[in-house]
C-alpha cells in the first residue's frame, strides 16, 4: 500500500466565538481569535489517500482527479470566503481547525472512494506554528 | 554599511472593493478579493534597517528594540484584526498589500530613526505567490 | 479523534562526546559533532496531542495552554542554553536528538494529561536534513 | 522506540507514458507528464528508520552511516540522471513517484538492517504540491 | 514607487553541453549537468515589476494580469518541457539559469510595459542552493 | 549583468558578551545571547556574485568553483565550531551576525575576483526571524 498526498491552499476569514457567551467569556477562551470584525489565514490543506499502485499507470490515484475533487468539494467553497458565513458545509459549526478538518474529510471521502482509493488523512495548517490532522 | 532584517507575522481579514463601484465592477477588477463577507491571510512582514555596526556591540541596531517597535507600532494593531475596520493607520485607505506596505513604513520610520539606524525596506508577503516591497 | 500540533523553536549549544573515550574514538563515532568547544543549532520542536474536539469550543486542547506548557517546561529551559551544561532534565544524558526527544516527552506528558488531551508525538528537527520522532 | 529521518535531494528527468498506448491515450491519462522530450524535477527524499537509542552513543543509527547508504544506493544513481533510461533499479518500471518510492525502499532496506535499525518509511516529494509515502 | 512580485513554478528537463566539445571537456566544465540523457528541475520563477499604486485600485499592477502574462509568455512554454528541445525562445541557446533569466525577461518586458508597470527583476531558483537574478 | 547566488549552511556555537562589562550589563544589552555557557544556531549563508554570462558556457561563474571557495574559505572553518574560540578570521571580534557577514566577505572577495566575477552580497540568516546583508 502506498500513500499519496496532494497539497492545496486557501485564504479565508473566520472568528471563534459563541453567541451564548459574553464578550469577556469569548475573549478569555478564544483570545484574539474572538475579534468581532473577523481575522483570517492562509490555510494549507494536505489530503492523503492510500491504495495499491495501478498496474497500468503506476498511480494509486491520478493526482489530476484528486486535485479536481479537492477543488470542487473544498477550495472553490472556502477560498477567499468567510468560513462562518459563506461555506455550506460549515453552517452552524465552530470554525476551529479541528472541526474544519472533520468537515473537509466528510466532503472528500465519498468522492475519493469512487476512484478506488481510500481516504487516509486531512491535514490543515492554520499558521506556521500549528496544524491539525484527522484520520476519519 | 550593513542591512539587518527582522521578520514578524500577523493574521488579518480584509477585502478589496470600492463603495462607489457596483458589485460587478468590483468583481471584475478585484475578483474573489471583493467577497463582501471578507477573506484573510497570514501576512509575513520583513523590516530592513541599515547602518554601521556599533563599535561597542557589533550591532547595527539591537534586534530586541526593532522587534519591540514593530510589535508596538504594527503587529499589535493588525494581528487578528480586520485591516479595513480595526486599524487606525489604514482608516479610509485601500487594503492592497502595496498601500499596507507604505502605511507600515510611515509607522516605523520615525521610531527606527531614534535608534541611529535608517529604514531601508518594508516587505510584505500576502500569499506564497506574491509579495510587495517599499523603499520609502 | 483529532491530532493537533504546536511548533516551537529554540537555539542551543551542545556537543557529542564521551568522557571515557579518547579524542580519536569520539571523533571517529561522532565526527565534527565532537568539537570540544561546542557547536549549536536552531532546533525546531513539534508537539502533537490528540483527543476529541470539545463540544463547547471545538478545540482538542486550547493551543494557548499547550504553548504555555511547552514554554514553561521546555523552551524556557533550553533556548539560548547549552544542552550539556545548563538544562536540568538533560543532566548526565547524551545530547543526541533521540535522547532530547525522549526527555522532552517526559517533561510534557504529565502537563498535557491535565488538560484532557493525550500526548502523541515529540518531533525535533536539528538541521534541515534530519529530524527525530518519539511516540512514548 | 525512536524514529530518525534523513533528508536527501536529487534532480532527475523522466516521463510518464506507455509504449503500447497511442499518444492520445498517454496524453489523456498522464497529461503534460507524457511530454515525449522529457521533463524533470527536484526530488526530495526522506528516509525514516526506527530502533532503540544505543546505550553508548544515544543514536538509533549513526546518521553518517545512513547518509552514506542513501548516497551509495540511491542518490548517486538517480541524481542528474534520467529515471527511465539511466537507473538500474528503475529499468522497465513506471517512473511514477509511487513506484520510485517502492524501488528505493528495496535498495535501502537490506543495508539499513545491517546497522541494527529497521526501515520505517520512504517519502518522496516531486513538487511542492505532492508527495508519496511507502512503509514496506 | 512600490515593487510587486509574482511567483510561478515550472518543471523542466535540460542538459548543459556543447556539441563542439568532447564528452570529457563537457564533463570537466559542466560536471553531472552534462548527462547525455538529460536531467531536470523544479524551477521557481519570481517576476518583480515596479510602479506607483493606482489611485483607483491601490495596485501597482493587477496581479491577475501579471499572472496571465507569465503563464502565456513563459510557463505554458516551459512547464513539463525540455528547455533545450521544446522551447521557442531558448532555441540555439545555452540552458544555464543565467541565460534562461535573460530570455524570460525578453518575453515579459514588452507585455508588462503595456500595463503601466516597469519590469524590475527576473529571479529563477534551480535548486534550493542556487538562484539567478537579472535586472535588464 | 547577471547575479548568481550560492547557498551554504553551517552550525556553530557562539555568545555575545564583553569581558570589560559586568554580567548585568551584558545581560541588559545582549539578553539571552550572553549566556556564559554558549548557545548556537544553524546559520544559512548566501553568497551573491555578479558578471556577464560567459560566451562559451552561459555561466557568470561556475557554481562548482563558487561552492569550493565558500567551503575552503568559510564553511570548513565555521561548521560545527565555536565562532568565538575556533575561527581564525573571527579572532578578537564580536560574533554578531553583522560582523560575521563583513568578515566572511573579506574571506571570499579576493577568491571570487580570481574567477572574473565580482562579489555582490553576503547574506547570513541566524534564525528564521532575522538576517543580515553586507554589500562591501
Amino acid at each position: 500500500m502506498v500513500f499519496i498526498t496532494r497539497r492545496e491552499r486557501f485564504s479565508a476569514a473566520h472568528k471563534m466565538s459563541r453567541h451564548d457567551w459574553s464578550d469577556d467569556q469569548n475573549m478569555e477562551v478564544f483570545g484574539k481569535c474572538a475579534n468581532p470584525n473577523w481575522h483570517g489565514h492562509n490555510y494549507t490543506l494536505w489530503v492523503t489517500v492510500k491504495g495499491e499502485p495501478d498496474a497500468e499507470t503506476g498511480f494509486v490515484m491520478n493526482l489530476i482527479d484528486l486535485k479536481h475533487i479537492i477543488k470542487e468539494k473544498v477550495t472553490n467553497k472556502v477560498d477567499h470566503k468567510n468560513l462562518n458565513l459563506d461555506v455550506d458545509f460549515m453552517k452552524d459549526k465552530f470554525s476551529s481547525t479541528e472541526v474544519l478538518a472533520i468537515e473537509i474529510w466528510k466532503q472528500l471521502e465519498p468522492e475519493v472512494a469512487k476512484h478506488n482509493a481510500i481516504m487516509h488523512c486531512v491535514k490543515i495548517q492554520e499558521t506556521e506554528n500549528n496544524y491539525v490532522e484527522y484520520y476519519g
